[in-house]
């Protein structure tokens, strides 16, 4: 199509932003029943409503198979968390546990392999955490201030950390989930 | 170290979460003097003081060269920007720029690729966009609603776009910013 037209004309047409129509996004009715990438989301005790709805969010875009929200982590309807979901908490599958650890119960019974997001002597850095297409993962991001709990780091099966290299301790929980999910994701984009 | 101790010990040993002192971040006057990765991050009127907060924290995390703010950008000091940036405000280097064109000038002038980040009729997606470990690249992240201005886009060398799957048009811009900071510092990390 593009060799139709001189080539700066080309360039202006490649330049354009597209427009809501363009993207053509999914309907709530048409995510909830397509097959989503084989990666869940624990949120164990998250404080900020802010937080929960942008990993909602992003867990809408990155086609998360279902979210477990535990303990203290506020759960939709909720004015709060949909001022960041923007609606992608009526999209993402998601469930309620009292507790992290009846949450990682489930999904070690569903053939999840559980990996907590936390700064330990042993984690492993990111970019050598190898994801297996077919394997399904749970990612499980924790407290703002306290992180994963210890007893939950100890219940996973790995402990994935993302490097950093500056002055701050750790990156905003909804940042990191963003960083996580494009990681695992990646593996099933190779093959979409 | 750990071929001392019983294998139990060693898992128990390696699960245990880091403390501060075992993070060992620089200061700030550290991280003001060391050498940077070469990544730019430019604000093009981004409306959000927690966004802006949000960005300056991963840019710290990430070691970015420096951040250009532009437009309606705020700028520190800014109790809002602090809320979420925790102190990053004062690590990372930043310039405010009246419009993002005189920003994107400057950082050219420096030697500067300059990737837009939107969707675009010929975006490229992200997966796809190789990173050169010696290249310097700014990466343009434009409002939260209208997205990079396309007389910006126009004036950038690429257009890089995060694949999405799900029923929402766009991510956070500052889940975005932490994507591609984690994008474009693997190219680094490798070497680090």
């Amino acid at each position: 199509m593009w060799g139709a037209y001189p080539f700066f004309i080309e360039c202006i047409i490649m330049n354009l932003k597209k427009t809501i129509t363009d993207l053509n996004r999914d309907t709530t009715e048409e995510f909830r029943a397509k097959k989503k990438f084989p990666i869940a989301v624990v949120l164990d005790n998250i404080r900020s409503l802010n937080n929960i709805g942008s990993i909602f969010r992003s867990s809408d875009a990155f086609c998360v198979d279902r979210i477990a929200l535990c303990g203290i982590t506020a759960t939709p309807p909720s004015v709060e968390i949909h001022k960041t979901a923007l609606g992608a908490e009526n999209s993402v599958n998601w469930t309620y546990y009292p507790t992290t650890a009846e949450a990682l119960e489930a999904l070690r019974a569903d053939g999840f392999t559980l990996c907590a997001i936390e700064q330990c002597a042993g984690s492993i850095s990111l970019e050598k955490f190898t994801v297996a297409p077919d394997r399904r993962y749970a990612i499980v991001l924790g407290h703002e201030v306290y992180g994963v709990d210890q007893t939950i780091v100890d219940t996973c099966d790995y402990c994935i950390e993302i490097p950093q290299f500056g002055t701050k301790h750790s990156l905003n929980v909804a940042v990191t989930a963003g960083i996580l999910l494009w990681h695992f994701a990646l593996a099933q984009i190779a093959n979409h």
